[in-house]
């Protein structure tokens, strides 16, 4: 019987290469996704059928209820997502306080229940300017903290922590996947808006791969 | 403007002495309880007319869909509660795995949404033996990855950490609290059942305290 894994898988890119790199290395992998409320419950669509597609085990928990405390994020609240690309200032307004520690305590207790024996999720060097809790030093505390934490260690992995979202994409590419069962876009709308600073480092992911992203788009 | 803190506050004796701790050092506090689906949702009750009475801030986050990811616990399981003394091996049956990290992970996510710098919670000396989440060196390791996951660090407080349950209370009847407004039965009936691993070492608290539980008992 092969090693157990958790995936955190939202149902966009990066976490869907993840999740095929996991099941690629021979794991038995499970994937879990989180619905905290935010906009594009598009995403949670895609994760259902690309699992489905996968024949893997998938679990998606609805974690709203947390809006009630933690806010500050215009994925989650009523406030315009901002256009433009990542690294502009008002894309700190997509920082959800606490986040990754949140749905990777979650998913350690998942791991712990089934008695899995690591966690992956697809933090990305380009998050580490923005987000904290994408960067290798919250990894490696993470990583601390999870081994001692219940009577099993858990290993917190994130295979792609010192690569860029073009370089997840190129390696996902060389594994053949299919990109048009992802969805990236923070608006929920029928075709991805281009847009918005997800929607832009997507094609410019699939540009500098000199490919076309498979996605349709509103313009 | 005094510090804003959160306190993890279950209803139970630790946490309302925890609670009333942080009070009387000057904090603006802010309670928060999980309700995670356990048997003992009277002890949520509880807290929430102990917090009207004190008169301050109170969240209830009802993170019960997580349970269909976590289990092996008797406090949210259909399982039998087992009785008896806390140390016995059955106790065992009382852990959820990875507990103290999901709760304290959505805790810090509320401080820094309050720009809270501190979130305390009652783990004791005698939860060493049973529980890995509540060791110091769990705490030492929390404390670790919450100071750096954010863009403002935020601090883990277990005032009693190296204190029994015993000890907590002597200080709590120092304090002149009042321990009717507690509930710590793992059963969820009209009385305390005086007999499952809480209620027992509530008992045993005040007897060795030399006074009497201020609460109903069935027998």
């Amino acid at each position: 019987m092969s090693e157990k894994v958790i995936v955190i898988y939202s149902g966009g890119m990066d976490s869907y290469t993840v999740l095929n790199h996991a099941i690629k290395q021979g794991f038995d992998v499970y994937a879990l996704t989180f619905d905290y409320g935010q906009r594009h419950v598009k995403e949670i669509e895609y994760a259902k059928n690309a699992c489905k597609d996968l024949g893997i085990q998938h679990k998606i928990v609805d974690i709203s209820a947390i809006n009630s405390i933690i806010s500050g994020s215009s994925l989650t609240d009523e406030i315009e997502v901002p256009e433009g690309h990542y690294e502009s200032d008002n894309m700190k307004q997509t920082v959800v306080p606490n986040r990754n520690m949140i749905l990777l305590s979650m998913a350690v207790g998942y791991a712990v229940s089934l008695d899995a024996t690591k966690v992956f999720y697809g933090a990305h060097s380009g998050d580490h300017a923005i987000y904290p809790d994408c960067r290798p030093e919250f990894v490696q505390k993470m990583q601390d903290v999870c081994a001692i934490a219940n009577y099993e260690p858990v290993d917190i992995v994130v295979p792609y922590i010192n690569n860029t979202k073009i370089e997840i994409l190129t390696d996902g590419l060389k594994m053949g996947l299919d990109y048009s069962k992802t969805w990236t876009c923070y608006n929920g709308r029928e075709k991805a808006c281009g847009k918005c600073g997800a929607c832009q480092e997507r094609l410019e992911a699939f540009e500098l791969n000199q490919q076309t992203d498979p996605l349709e788009y509103e313009s």
